[in-house]
């Protein structure tokens, strides 16, 4: 089954890999008649690219997105946006050596072993440059909900957290540092921690919070298709992602009901919100916030032992340009699936008018 | 939009409310010429059903499923599975006094917000009542993979913890008591905490580990369709859960990439797996393991405070017979939400024949 | 893949057999807020139920729907409605004679071929009986769109054709008859026709036009969910249909662009309406009008050469109580799929508010 | 909603206007490990484009198409294709005297109001260019289902019509001539009538057949995905589409029941053929066969009324270079769109392996 593509209304369908000619997407279901602020959209592709600091990949992408259709005269008309974000520094010889062979925790043999061939270069489809894509499509979606504010930002790295709640922090400051952590405090220490994982050849895992803001009652349509299970699934499928919790999440687990339950105040707003905004899958106008744990990125620019085809193990190093943490980057791809979830319902909702 | 279904190939939708006629549903894209255990279903809708023990509600419904259609002469025929599951317990009255009123951490306020309308009686639609059949369906999906072993059980109860990895477990002992956890020692903790819980009226969350085991390498559909991101969004969709993580999880997002890695053996399973049987997407063979976080249920057998739709803050007490903890009755509808997407990936994955 | 679903906002999942236990379905998206008026629902069954004139089959079912949950003190809630019609007048025996062989024209071959097993009974899942599902969904999708009028009648049986433009006939009288043809004089000449086909244990095949007024301008989803598609579509899933045209249909392929365009009045709708109602896959609010070709019934009551499992061709005869024609049975079928397709696009078309 | 996808495991999704920077597509679910024949798919292409003959319109475009992704060292991989093809003869000017007014019978009006904006310049996203992306895909969807040989071609150009059954054509034929008949003496009145067409500034409708052979039994899902409805609602997706009809069609209609029946072989295979090789909506491995009904191009090189935005109306001519009759050019449509819908329903069919 495909499974390229995501939203029920507002629809996005993404292609590209890694290392061939271009990715891109088209964006399906954007309503019409909006003036579409064309370098916000750069903007959010280019907090994502790589490049921008000493603590993320070093490649070169100028990673610049070209409409193809859709747009007329500044504004949506309601056609679907098909778009294209050409792969320049692609250096395809730097992965001749996986070729023939299996990095460990990497998708590589899955991929092989499910469609009996892979483009190998640069990890091919599996490659968070897909990413770039949805960056795009989510930046589009922002415009269509422009009133919901959304904002990610690095909550951990390795064991160093935030020690606030997201309410004392300043979300303005997300991209003053390259870590995009709001604490400058916590971002001095966590951009070191980097630097010395980098210089290990090494990588470190993190957390990114993301809070949206201004969300309208209602959005979400139980049973299955839940606001927090789409934004579960949706956060999921971006590349490293092993968790995700809303409102008291792992934790409410360990509480009582009496801790737990939001009592409200007479305008239907509510006192506490453990519940993250969200109850029985639909918006209730609180605040929404999540946490996404992204594992280590999987290649090291140390020796390692590697699958080969032929049923070896041999030693095998990562070469090339990677990043120590994915984390930072990361931040404006948790922002853009949060705009397409909410983007999405908020035009199913439309369905109640 | 319609929510109500889950599934791209092996489609389940469901109807009902906790105190209508009936609740049910429509298995649609069960693989023809099955022979189906219609008492493996019962057995697995009889460890969901109320009144079971004494830490769980104890409302009597007998949950007997009826199947209509799609079933010849005890084998699938390949067309749609309608089924039926009476409400015979209605005890509306019981509702009365919210019918007014919106209980805090309850779906009352945004489904009334939502659509103007809401069948109060039992949570209406949003009742965990609905999962029953999802239990069905689930229990059905199980005989289409019958060489997957799921096995789900609870592996905390508020802060008391199973303090060993799944593998030293025995899943043969899952429901040798009440709540559910294979380690008798944990379990009898948990059942003494429940029961605490339950005289104070209060009630507590807990987590539910579920493994699958003897998975095919293969299933899963990149790159929003990956397998840990459905499996993400069914688990979400259950009543009261905050949170999914799998494989490392939570806590991978601490890790080295140096720690991290599953390094291969020849055979292509892997030393370790962090991974959870899952990369980029995709099952690699290894067990697939994840973990889900129930909140502790709202309705509590204390005052509390509650929003009348006027907008006054009164006084209001649960009624009836509620769970002191969700957990144990959602250990096979766990189990059910994944079958039903390990069979849609199984499915799905024969367009590759 | 499970092909028992349409619609994409307002959605009908239907099950059952001809001689299963029940047959029914699931509504899903229906708004809510909805004075449902149930008896209106029962009437359109009526008309679509055997038994009910001389010139249809005489089986006797009072084919009576029960509706599940959804709808709440007579209004629709938002949630599915479930609805189940049982099967009472299950003669099976009649159908033993098939158990082992294929009738002509039949889908008994192909389910046999395609799911290698098949609920024989009546033609099982094959069966037009699955149409009184629609008919239900069908009834609360008319009263969704309750100001839009839908009106399918009988324009020919065999060779005797109404020789007269809708715009001629008047609607009311559309169940005065039999047939369900509008003109007195050629419903004389169907009824005849059909009664004398009856006597030579013959079928017949005919045609229905349907007509809606009073659609709104904007409805339909270019390209591929052109309006005119996705009616055609649900026209092309019902049993016996061999065709479908709409405004001008094939005739208009003999015409000349000069005679063909519909010019322009000053407010929008046009002079001559051989677009029938739709341009460019999108309703202009002009009628909307189409015409189904209807196959004769394959059942005959006549001495036929059939095809058995083991490869013989041996002599049959159709047992039991058939149509002799379709088509008056056909009438509300027709309406009903049209009021789904139409209550779908009104849905989507909200998108755009 | 978006409606711009078709398919469900092969689905296809395009974007573009007429005169926009390119149009294009992704085709997701093509299995992996295809070697592609690219030249095959440009031949296709060719087939449609503009300025082929003189029969068609002279405008002037190479309609080259470029993939960007899913094809590796000639190769599919199973993610998705990307393609694009440039709009490079982009007289918008051509269009200056329509921005403000709705040419009669074109989309103008209807997008106007159903999104509140359009590009105007060669009718936007309504032009029959999008149809290019179509090509391409189908054309790569011939490639999937190899074995299955799919001959469309023009059966009548306004009341000129073949008068032989397609069994006694000669396929090979087809391309022998500009009107894409392989009747040749047929094709010659059919081109003659045509150039005169062309001489008035007018423009004729036609018909074309398209017969499926070799197609494997069992395609199709029953009951709303049946294989007829799926290939209705592809031919009524094309531009200019009024009807469709399958084996018998509307002549069916009229037929009676021991005239229709197609009586079996013992090998399954049946005597004649009114069933147009698909029962129940499912294939029964004769020939499928089917005929589409398109209407007169409907601008005219002629003065006609037209309506502008301000309610007036005003004489208008086409200008530029367009279709006499959209035919010839549409043949390889309905080929790719016959190809996109059995590949569909081939990888569907597997699930019941």
């Amino acid at each position: 089954m495909a499974g390229n593509t995501i939203g029920t209304l507002f629809k996005l369908t993404t292609f590209g890999e890694s290392h061939g000619t271009a990715i891109g997407g088209i964006i399906d279901g954007c309503p019409p008649n909006i003036s579409l602020d064309l370098e916000d959209i750069q903007k959010d592709l280019d907090r994502r690219k790589p490049g921008q600091s000493a603590i993320v990949t070093q490649r070169k992408e100028s990673d610049t997105v070209k409409f193809l259709s859709g747009i007329f005269e500044g504004k949506t008309t309601g056609t679907p946006i098909g778009f294209v974000i050409e792969n320049e520094n692609q250096k395809s010889k730097d992965y001749s050596h996986i070729k023939d062979s299996f990095r460990p925790s990497h998708a590589d043999y899955v991929y092989q072993q499910k469609y009996g061939i892979r483009d190998y270069r640069g990890g091919g489809r599996s490659s968070a440059r897909e990413t770039a894509s949805r960056v795009v499509a989510g930046a589009v979606a922002k415009q269509v909900i422009a009133s919901i504010k959304i904002n990610a930002f690095t909550s951990s790295v390795g064991d160093l957290f935030i020690d606030k709640p997201y309410q004392d922090l300043d979300f303005s400051k997300i991209d003053a540092n390259d870590v995009r952590c709001p604490d400058s405090t916590s971002a001095e220490k966590m951009i070191e921690k980097i630097k010395i994982i980098k210089k290990q050849g090494d990588t470190i895992g993190g957390t990114i919070t993301c809070v949206a803001q201004n969300v309208p009652v209602g959005l979400g349509e139980p049973v299955f298709d839940k606001l927090h299970a789409e934004l579960g699934k949706a956060m999921l499928s971006i590349n490293a992602v092993k968790g995700f919790e809303y409102g008291s999440g792992f934790c409410g687990a360990k509480m009582k009901g009496s801790e737990h339950n939001d009592l409200y105040n007479p305008d239907g707003t509510t006192k506490t919100n453990l519940s993250g905004g969200i109850q029985g899958g639909i918006s209730n106008g609180m605040d929404i916030y999540f946490r996404v744990a992204f594992k280590p990125v999987a290649t090291l620019i140390q020796k390692q032992d590697t699958l080969t085809k032929t049923g070896e193990i041999i030693e095998s190093q990562g070469k090339g340009r990677h990043d120590p943490c994915v984390v930072p980057r990361a931040v404006p791809i948790v922002e853009a699936m949060t705009a397409l979830v909410l983007a999405d319902f908020y035009l199913q909702n439309k369905m109640y008018l």
